[in-house]
């Protein structure tokens, strides 16, 4: 076990593929021992995701195609960071495009990185409650079907792999854990 | 909201980016109107992650510098699937590799896309117990700093951001769940 792990230098950076949405680069690194490595990393900017909890309870999910996968996968409503927004005011903007509701009480409930062994995603996820239904406003390239699950009866998708998203996972077991008040120190804002 | 969400079709795919770990494609997509988008995608192998807890009920967890994060992040043990390898063998590799401990039980808790808007990359999520020490064997360019927390303390650092990686709070949140009974179903093996 070393002790050397913030030893580590990033010399320098390539840019090898430059998209809309993520960019590509190889870093040169100087690892403790003094070799220098080639690690492959992609820059994205960053995203939200927002568990809507309505009144009796239930969860306002979304189906969605995804290039990715090649498959549609069962989600949190979520979206990217545009440049410069506040994560807060993108969860508002997003559960407004995708779901229609406008929420009186929005707490985040963590933050992190999707995929830090090679990605500086960085995910913003929130609870939204005291929601106002205000009409859908989508983007034209996303067609989403909605779909209202209970919490609990959600959870249990997660073990079967019918629910198998990274971001929709984190958010309903934290979720569950904040509405049984068995996390202190949620943050309400950014 | 429409209800064309199975509509789409993955017309071609162009590689531009062909790296170590990752390769990096632009789609054509067609949409459920008939238009076709272009959309990026990154391939990735797939990796596993293992949250392993011992006798007194701490997790061991490791200290890492990443480069695509610039930072050191405090993470469960994982690592990449090598091609053709099952999932629980590589998480077994990996936990002897990076903490030195061989597992007598290892039940997966999830199965995930961490972040299926533009990467396929699948990650298989494991808690290990009755744990055997055996001696690390750490790649050559991997430095780690082992860190044993309790479970409820690792899950305290969630909202206030100190665990910050999207495999560790579902691996943590997971296992707690787990621990408690409060999900059935949970798969013994792949």
């Amino acid at each position: 076990m070393s002790s050397d792990v913030d030893d580590h230098e990033l010399i320098s950076s390539e840019k090898v593929f430059d998209g809309r949405i993520i960019k590509v680069f190889i870093d040169d690194v100087r690892l403790p021992d003094g070799r220098i490595v080639k690690w492959e990393k992609v820059k994205h900017p960053g995203a939200v995701g927002i568990v809507p909890v309505l009144e009796d309870g239930s969860i306002v999910m979304v189906r969605q195609y995804r290039n990715a996968t090649d498959e549609v996968i069962l989600e949190i409503p979520a979206g990217k960071l545009s440049p410069g927004e506040p994560p807060e005011e993108c969860a508002r903007r997003e559960l407004r495009e995708e779901t229609g509701f406008s929420a009186g009480e929005m707490i985040k409930l963590a933050e992190f990185y999707n995929s830090p062994g090679y990605s500086d995603e960085y995910f913003h996820v929130y609870i939204a409650r005291d929601l106002t239904y205000e009409g859908t406003d989508l983007e034209p390239d996303e067609f989403l079907e909605e779909e209202k699950v209970g919490l609990s009866e959600a959870i249990g998708k997660i073990p079967t792999g019918e629910i198998r998203d990274a971001k929709t996972i984190i958010g309903l077991t934290l979720a569950r854990l904040y509405l049984e008040r068995a996390i202190p120190d949620f943050k309400k804002s950014d």
